[in-house]
C-alpha cells in the first residue's frame, strides 16, 4: 500500500531532507508541497539537487486538498506551526519538526518561548518524538511533536542511564558542538560562511536555551522528581552535525553496559566498544546515532559522547520514524541510507 | 536473483563509496572485501560509518574463492591493478576502476603512465566505462576499466558537441575545479586539511595530466581526426566535486539542444535550462550529472559547465552502473539516491 | 609626520581590513571612522577582533570633521559612494573603494551598473588606483579609484604581456576562482555558510560580470584598439583569495621573462620561476601576488596563473598602498605582513 | 640594539609562525635556520608563503655557528628537542617550543611521555614559559620552556581563580575544542582534510592527555594541594585556534572581577564584559587571548571561555613573547598584529 503525504515548509532544509529521505520509500507518495513564500514555483528551482525527481510544485497550504493526504509534516518556523496546524483537518495525522508541541506544559512552553501558546488543547493531544522512548504512543497518536535535534541528542545519552539510576542526577554537564544547518536557512549575519567558516564559538550559554525546556520535562519525568543539567552548546563550522560531550558521575563500565543493554534492540542507536568514541563524520547524511563511553582518571567520572547529523536523526529522519510508526509501515524503511564519508 | 560481488582495495575511499551505494541494492550481495594491507580487520574499524551494515571482514585477494563471485570490482591503485587483475580467473567479470585499462594502445598507456603495461592482452579487451556512451559493449564485457573522474566530467560535455561537429576541434580549453577525495586516503603534505582548507591552487597544468591521455583516446576516435584539447585541474578546499569550465567555439543555443537531444533519454544526465550553471553542492552524493551552457559576449563562443561527485559518477557510481548493466540489473538500480545537501 | 585618516563605512569587510592594516601604520593615525547605520557603537562591538586597538566609535558620516582629516578611505557600498563623495569638501584627498570611479567613460559606467552616475565631473578627475601601473598620477592625485578585486588579479597578468605584443589580443580567456569574502558582509542566501561550503559554481559567465568594464577600459587603451577577453568568476568555499587562471595563445618562455620583467622592481608582485604555479594559501592576508607561467603542450599555447588576496591587495591593501603615494609615505609601509599560513 | 637568533626545526608549522613574527620585529634578527631534513633548500621551497622575506637557506643544526647567536628557538618535535637541546653551548639562551622541559619532576615527565628524560639537569634549569606568571623567572633564564597550547588556554582562564580561591577544586572539567594545525605538519590519515573536513569529534578523553601534566604540576602548586581536572578535548574542522569551555564550581561575577583584576595590565588578555563570550575566530593569527564568564542558571556554577590561537599565542607568539623578555626587548614587540577576520 502507498500513503499519500504533504509537507508543509518544504523550502527550508528540514523539507528537503525530508523528500531525499521519502524519495527512497517505496510506500510512500509525496503528494503535495506547501511554501507559502515560494508558492508557484518548482523545487527544482528552490532546491536545484532535487531537481531529477518528480515532485508536485509547490503551493500555498490552503490549496492542499488534505482528504487526499494521509500524513502531513510541518517543517515550519517555530510560532507558524501551531498556527497552521490548529487550522488543518482534526483528523489529520501530523508530525510537526517545529518546537510547537514538544513541551507538554504551557506554562513551561510561555517560560522558554516567550508567548503564550495558540493550540493549548492540542498541546496536550501531542506525543513527544522520541521514537525509540515513546514507540507506542506514537503508533496511537494523531499529532507527534519531533523532539529539538539537540534535545534529541543527549537524551540518547542520558536516558537510560537517568532511569537505571546510574548516575548523580545533580552533576550532568552537557557540552554540544553543532554544525550550522541546525540554524536553518536563515539570513543572520553569524551564518555567512566569511563569519563562521574557520572560527567557533559558545553561544546560549548558562541555561537560556530553549530546548533545556525538553531537557528538564523529560529527565524529571524519568527520574520522578526535577533535574537540571548544564548544557552549552558551540557552533562548528561544519554543515551536518551534533557531537554532545556528556559528563557524569558514575562508574563507566556500568554506564557503558546500561546504554548497550537499552540500545542493544535499536537499530539506529549504535553503542562503541568500551573506551571508543563516535565522530559526526562518520553519521552525516544518516538516521544513525552513534554513541561511546570513556572512564576519567578521576574515580566515579565519566563521559559519554553521543553523535548524530541534527537534519536526520535529529529531525527529518526521526519524523520519517515516527511517520512509519504511525502509518504502521516498517520502522526502518527509506532510513537505513549509510552515512556519506568522506 | 541475488549476485554475489567482491571488491578488491576495500579499505580506500571508492571501495567505501562502492559499499555506500550497493548497501541500497536488492540485488547485490557483498561476498568478499579484499584489502592486503589491512586484511583481518573489521570494515567498522577502517570505516566506522559503514558499522551498521553486515559486512565480511577485510581479507587478503589470494585468500578470496572467485569461483562463487559473478563480478569484481577492482578499487586498488593504479599499477597495482593491472598486476593483480593478470591473476584473477579469466572468467571472472571485473568492473577495474583503475587507470589501468583505459588506454587501448600501449604506446599510449607507456607516455603517460611512464612504464610497460603488464597485461597488454587484456589491456585490448577492456572495453571503455563511460555508460552513457559504450552501453552495448559494456553489457557484453568481461573486464570495464572505469574512466578517469575529470575524463568522465570533460567527456559528458564534449562527446555530443564533437560528434555533432558543432564547435571548433581546435579550441577546446577545460577549466576543472576538483576535490580533494580524488587524490584519495593517501599521505601527502598538500592533502592535509591545514594545508588546503582555505587554498586553492592550480597542478599539472599545461598538458601533463594523465587523464590527458583518455581525453585524446576518445575525442580522436570520435573526431575521426587527432583532437587535443587544453586542460587545467584546480584543487578545491572541498571533499567531493568535480566541476569543468569548458570555454569552446560555437553556437551556445546549438550547443545546448545538441546536448538536451543527446542526453534526453539519460537519467543520471540533466541538462539545465539555457543559461543556467550547475553547482557541485547539487550533485554531492549523488550518481548524477549537471550540465549548463551559457553563451559568451563574443559572438560565437560558449561556456559549457558540467559537475558531478569525482566518487560517485565519476567512480564508484559509475562503477556500479556498469555492474548493473554487465549483469543485466536495471541500470539505475542502487544509484538513485537523492544528492546530500547541504 | 603622522597623517589622520578618516574611514567611511567602517563596519563593513573591507573597513575592518583597512584597520588591521593601518593598526601597524607608524604614520598614519585613525582620526574617525564613519559607519551611518551603526552610528554609536564601539568597533569591539562590531568586529570584536580589533577590540585591543584604542579606536574612535563609528560616527555618521555627516558628524566628522573634515577639516582635521588628510585623506579619507571610502569603504562604502557602490551607488553610495558616488553620493557621498559628491558631498564632501573638495580639497579632501579620497581613496575610493568602489567601482563607482573606475571606469572614466560615463557611457561606460552607465552600461555596466545601470544608471547614470551621479557625479560626472569627478569621474573624469578619478585615477585609477592600480599602483604599480598609475603610481606618478595617484602621486598627485586628489581622488584615486580603487580596483575591482578581480580586475587587479586580471590585469597582474596580462597587462605587460599586452604593452609588450606578446600575446594574441582575439583570445584570452581568464578562469577566475573567487573566495566570498569579495561579496561583502551582505545577507544573502547563497553566502550562508550551509549552502556554500563544500560546494562551489560559476557565476555572472558569458561576459556579464562588472569588473569586464575594467578590463575592456584598460587592456583597449594600452593596446590601441578595442580589446575583449573572456571571464568567468567562480565561487570557491574559502573566505579570502583570488586565483586567476589565464589562457593565452603566445610563447611560454617570452610571456615568463617579460611578467619577470616588468615587476622585476615591484615589492609585491612576486613572479615564480617559470613552470612553478601560485597558490592563494601562500599569499592570504598578505599584499602579495604571485605569478606563475606554464607553457601547454599545445605550440604557442600558455597559461598564466595569478593569485591574491581579495581584501588586501585586491581591495584594502591596494587602498593603503595608493594613500601612501598620495601621501609621500614610503609604498609598502604597513604593508610588508606575511601572509598567514596554515 | 639587533639580537641574532637561529630557529631549530623551520620547516614546522611553528617554526614558519616564528618567522612570520619575527619579520615585523625590528630588533631581531634571523641569522640561521635548522632543518636536518630539509637542508639546503630555500624556505620559500618549503613555505611559499614566505617568498618575499630575504632568509637564510636552511642547514643542518649541526652547520649552526652558535657563538654568533644570541637566543635559539627549538621548535622540533618532542623527544628530539632534549637531545638537541642537551648537546647546544651550554651558555645559549633557549626558547623549546616542544613539551620537553615543561615538567620539572623527571617522574612526572615519565609518566606523562613514556620515556626517562635525557637531559634531568636542564629539566631543573627550565622555567616554565606562560609569561604573563612566569615573567621574572624567564627574564633571567637561560632555558625557557613553552607550555603546551591546550595547558596554556587552560591555564589563562584558571590560575587567578584558583590563587584566589574563587573556585571549587575538585569539581574543574574543561572542554576544549582545538584546530588542527596544533597537530603539526605530519602524516596522519585523520589529519587528512577529506577526513577532518566536515566532522569532529572527542579524542585522548579521560584523562589521557599530555597536557595534564602541566595542568596537575601548575594547578597543585598554586593551590599548595594535589589538583586534577576533567579535560576533553576535541579536533574541530579548522586550522588555527584553541576554544576551550571550563566549568567550574563558584559564583560567576566574583569569578569575572577576579579574572579582569588579574589581568586588567596584560596586553595579551582581554577580559570580555559579563555575560559576553570570545570566538576563536576573533583572535585568529594574533597574540591575543579572549576570556568571557557566564552564570549558569544553576546557582553557584559558571562557565569561564577562553579562546587564542595555537600557533600563535599557544606557540610561536608566547615564545617570542618569552624572547622578548629574555633578550631585555618591550614585551609586546612584533606581537601586536591583529588578528586576521575574515
Amino acid at each position: 500500500m502507498t500513503y499519500k503525504i504533504a509537507i508543509l515548509g518544504a523550502s527550508g532544509y528540514t523539507g528537503a531532507e525530508l523528500i531525499r529521505l521519502i524519495a527512497t520509500h517505496p510506500e510512500i507518495e509525496i503528494a503535495a508541497l506547501g511554501a507559502n513564500a515560494k508558492a508557484g514555483q518548482s523545487m527544482a528551482s528552490v532546491f536545484p539537487h532535487l531537481r531529477h525527481l518528480d515532485l508536485p510544485d509547490l503551493v500555498k497550504a490552503d490549496d492542499i486538498d488534505f482528504s487526499q493526504i494521509d500524513l502531513c509534516f510541518c517543517a515550519l518556523p517555530h510560532k507558524t506551526s501551531q498556527e497552521v496546524i490548529r487550522e488543518l483537518p482534526k483528523d489529520l495525522r501530523i508530525v510537526d519538526l517545529s518546537a510547537d508541541f514538544r513541551l507538554r506544559d504551557p506554562a513551561a512552553y510561555e517560560k522558554w518561548y516567550g508567548n503564550p501558546h495558540a493550540a493549548v488543547e492540542m498541546q496536550k493531544e501531542a506525543v513527544y518524538g522520541l521514537t525509540e522512548f515513546y514507540r507506542d504512543d506514537i503508533a496511537n497518536a494523531r499529532l507527534v511533536a519531533g523532539t529539538g535535534c539537540n534535545a534529541a541528542t543527549g537524551q540518547y545519552a542520558l536516558r537510560p542511564l537517568i532511569s537505571a539510576g546510574v548516575i548523580d542526577l545533580d552533576n550532568i554537564i552537557m557540552d554540544l558542538k553543532c554544525a550550522v544547518s541546525g540554524a536553518g536557512r536563515s539570513l543572520k549575519e553569524n551564518l555567512l560562511h566569511a563569519e563562521l567558516s574557520e572560527g567557533y564559538h559558545a553561544y546560549s550559554a548558562g541555561g537560556t536555551h530553549r530546548h533545556l525546556g525538553e531537557f528538564d520535562q523529560e529527565f524529571s519525568l524519568l527520574a520522578g522528581r526535577p533535574v537540571q543539567v548544564q548544557f552549552t552548546p558551540h557552533l562548528i563550522p561544519a554543515n551536518r552535525g551534533i557531537l554532545a560531550t556528556v559528563y557524569v558521575h558514575g562508574n563507566a563500565q556500568q554506564i557503558h553496559e546500561t546504554l548497550s543493554a537499552a540500545y542493544a534492540a535499536e537499530p539506529f542507536l549504535q553503542v562503541l566498544p568500551f573506551g571508543e568514541l563516535p565522530s559526526t563524520r562518520h553519521i552525516r547524511g544518516s538516521n544513525f546515532c552513534h554513541l561511546g563511553v570513556v572512564a576519567d582518571r578521576i574515580e566515579n567520572r565519566a563521559i559519554v559522547v553521543a553523535a548524530l547529523d541534527n537534519l536526520t536523526k535529529g529531525s527529518s529522519g526521526q519524523a520519517l520514524q515516527n511517520a512509519n510508526v504511525m502509518l504502521g509501515i516498517e520502522e526502518t524503511t527509506g532510513l537505513m541510507l549509510a552515512p556519506c564519508f568522506p
